[in-house]
C-alpha cells in the first residue's frame, strides 16, 4: 500500500491513497460519512482528509474559492468537491487532471480555479454516469466511485469523453480594480471572497494591489444591490501591518493573509461585523 | 494490517478494520475525539469513519433512522452508535452481529432498525460492564473497548449473555397509512423522519407508495400536538418528479430521494421552512 | 509503517504515527483540512485524530482545560494545540515532551496543564521559526511540521533552545475554595470550567472536594462581574447522585463526571440553562 505520494507509473498501479473532500453537505445529518463508508469500501488503502462540508449551501462560488486557498497545500491526491444545485439537471459531471492533483465533482464552475493553480490541465473528460445512481446524491453515487477509480490508477482519459477546457462552466471571477480619484488619490476597490470564522475579511486582491510604503488607508464599504448593512457607519481608518499583534484594541488593519490575500482584520475581534461587510460585497481602499 | 473487509476465518483472527462511528456527542466538545483517542490505542489499525455526531441530544429515533439510512452503505465493519438518555441508569449495553456489520451502543432502539436491515441477528449479547467505568460516559468507558475487541477478533458471542431478540427494546416505528377519502380521494399519511440541513423534508413511505402516474398532489401538515407551526399556511400543490432540477422556483415537489424515500423539496431552497414542518409532524399527501 | 504505539528506539527511528489535534480553527472554514493535508504531506503515515476545533476563539483557558481533560485518554503521540491570539505577536512557539506524549503549540499556558498531567516534562524547547511563514497561520507553517518532525523521530531537544520551565507563560488555574460559613455550614466555591453540549456544568473540583455521605446541598451561582445571568433564582436545592438516571424529571444534581470532576447536572436537561451560568462563573456549594 502506498502512502501519500503519487505513483504515476504504468496503467494499473496505485496512483493516490489520499482524497480531499469539500462540500457544502454540512456535519448534521450522515451525507459527509455514508460518503467517507463508500470510499472505504471502494478503496480500503486511502485516507480521506475533508477540506471542509460548511461551503453555505449551493454557494458554488464560495466553495470555489475555499478550494483555490487549500490547493497549494495538498501535494498530491485526489480532489472531491461537491457543491451542486444543479445535480439530477443534466450538468455534466467532470474529472480533471492538473499538475499532481485529480479533481472530480459537478461541471458548474467550482473545480476549475482550483485546477488551473495546481498546473496544467493534463486531461479534461466528462463522467460516464450509469442510470441507476440516485438523481440526488451524486456525491455518493456518481463521484465517490470515480474518486476510488483513480485511486485505483484507471486513467483519467478512460473515465469519459474529452471536454475541451473552453467549453467548461465558470463562475465570476471577483472584482479586483485599480483606479485613481479625481483629487489624485489612489483607490484598489475588491470584492470580499471569504469572512472567516474569526471575522477576518478577506479581498479579491494579491499582496502587490498595495504598496508597500501606505501606512495608513481609509476603507469604505459597498454592499451588494439589496443588501442591508448593519453597523457600516462610512468611511474606516486602517493601518498597514504585517500581523494582528501590530494592532491596538478594536483598531483595523490591512495585512497580507495566510493566503497572500489582502485582508481587513481586527485583533481578537471581527472586521466583518466591525465594517458590516460579508462575502460578495465590494471594500474600496484608497490612500 | 487488513484493510476494509472483514475476515471472518478463525477465532483469532482480525474481523474489522473499520469502525462507524455515530452520535449525539456534537463536535463542540471534546467527546468524540477521546472515544476516537481510545479506539487509536486499542486498535491502531482501525480506522474510525465518522457518520454523524449531530444527533439531537438525546434523540434515539433521530438516531436510529439516521443509522438505518447509512447501513447499505457500510460494507463490513463494526458500527459505534451512541445516543443514550440512560446512560448510568441501568439499561443494558447491546452487541449484535447481523449480516457483515456488528452493532455496539445501549439497548434503547437506537441500533436495531439499523441491524435489521443488515441483514439476520446472528448474534445479540449483553455487555458485561466493569466497575471501574464512569457511569456517564459509557461510549469512551464501555463501548469502545468493546469495539476495540470485535475489531481484534474477539466473537460476539464472548462478551456477553446472549438476549432473546424479542426483549430488545425498539422504538416506535414511524407512521405510514394509506387510505382513501370520502370524496374518493387516495391519501397517504406519514410522518416526517428527517429534516435535512437543506430542508428537505423525507417521510416514513417507500417509492411505491405513490403511484408513479400521479403527477400533481396535494400535501397537508400535521403537526405534532402541542406544536406551534410557523408558516403553514393550509394546503401546498406538490408536483411529482424526479429530480430537484425538474422544478421552477419556488415550486414545492416529492421525488424519490437517495435512501429511496419520498421526500417533499423545494428546488435551491427549504421544503421544511416552505411548510413549516419538522422531524416527527405528520403529513398527508392525497391525490 | 508503524500503527499507533510510538517505538522510542535509536535516533532517526519513527516516534509516534498518532497526532492529537485541537483548536479554535472551527469547521467552518477549510483551516483544519489544510493542517491535515500538510500532515498528510509531510507524515503520510501518521494518523491525525481530531480532539475538538471548537474552542472558543482565543479562549486559551478553554482549550487548555479540554486538553487536560482529554490527556489521560491519549496514549503515546504528538498533541498539536493551536489557540493563539498571539499569533505573529513575537510570543514563543514551543515543543515539549511530558510522559509518553509530545505537545507542540504556542507559548500562552494552552500546553502546560495538559503536559505536567501527562508526565514529567522531559524536554521544553523555543521552536527555531523560519521567516518565510505568513505570520497568521502558524498552526500551519510552523507547528505542524514540527510535529512531522517529531513524528519522524527528531529528538525534540533538536527542534530549539531549552527554555527553563518556570519561564512557561501559565494561565490562572481555576478558583477551587473551601471552607466554612457563620452558621457552620461547610462551602466548596468552584469556578465553572466547562459547559458541554448537554448543558452539564463542570466545577474546578474533584470527587474528594464533596463528602459522600452529603444527600443534599444548596447551590449558588456568582457571576462574573459586568455578565448579566439570565434565570437565575437564587440558591438551588442539589442531590448528590451517581448517575443522570438517579435523578427525577427536572431536578438538579451534583455527580462525579466522567474526568473525575464534581458537575452540576438535570437529567435529559441542560443544569447551565436551569442555573444560569457559564464558563468562568463561580459556583458556591453548601450544606
Amino acid at each position: 500500500m502506498t502512502n501519500g505520494a503519487a505513483t504515476n507509473g504504468g496503467a494499473g498501479g496505485p496512483r493516490s491513497s489520499t482524497v480531499f473532500f469539500l462540500s457544502d453537505y454540512g456535519l448534521r445529518d450522515e451525507f459527509v460519512g455514508v460518503v467517507h463508508a463508500v470510499l472505504r469500501r471502494l478503496v480500503p488503502g486511502a485516507v480521506v482528509v475533508d477540506l471542509t462540508h460548511d461551503v453555505p449551501p449551493f454557494d458554488v462560488r464560495a466553495g470555489s474559492e475555499a478550494l483555490l486557498r487549500a490547493v497549494p497545500f495538498l501535494g498530491s491526491g485526489v480532489v472531491l468537491g461537491v457543491v451542486d444545485p444543479g445535480v439530477g439537471a443534466g450538468r455534466r459531471g467532470l474529472a480533471i487532471e492538473a499538475g499532481t492533483l485529480w479533481f472530480v465533482g459537478p461541471d458548474n464552475g467550482l473545480l476549475v480555479p482550483a485546477a488551473e493553480a495546481a498546473g496544467e490541465l493534463h486531461h479534461v473528460v466528462e463522467l460516464d454516469v450509469g442510470t441507476d445512481a440516485s438523481p440526488t446524491f451524486d456525491g455518493r453515487d456518481v463521484f465517490a466511485p470515480v474518486v476510488a477509480a483513480l485511486c485505483d490508477g484507471t486513467p483519467c482519459d478512460q473515465l469519459g469523453e474529452a471536454v475541451p477546457v473552453d467549453e467548461l462552466v465558470r463562475v465570476p471571477r471577483p472584482v479586483c480594480e485599480r483606479g485613481r480619484m479625481s483629487d489624485g488619490r489612489r483607490i484598489l476597490r475588491a470584492e470580499v471572497t471569504w469572512v472567516d470564522r474569526f471575522g477576518n475579511v478577506q479581498l479579491a486582491a494579491s499582496a502587490t494591489a498595495l504598496p508597500e510604503d501606505v501606512p495608513v488607508l481609509t476603507a469604505t464599504a459597498e454592499p451588494v444591490p439589496g443588501k442591508a448593512v448593519a453597523g457600516w457607519g462610512g468611511t474606516e481608518i486602517v493601518s498597514r501591518v504585517r500581523a494582528f499583534g501590530d494592532l491596538g484594541a478594536g483598531e483595523v488593519g490591512v495585512l497580507v493573509d495566510a493566503n497572500g490575500r489582502l485582508a481587513l482584520v481586527v485583533r481578537e475581534g471581527s472586521a466583518a461585523l466591525r465594517l458590516g461587510v460579508g462575502t460578495g460585497d465590494l471594500v474600496t481602499l484608497s490612500w
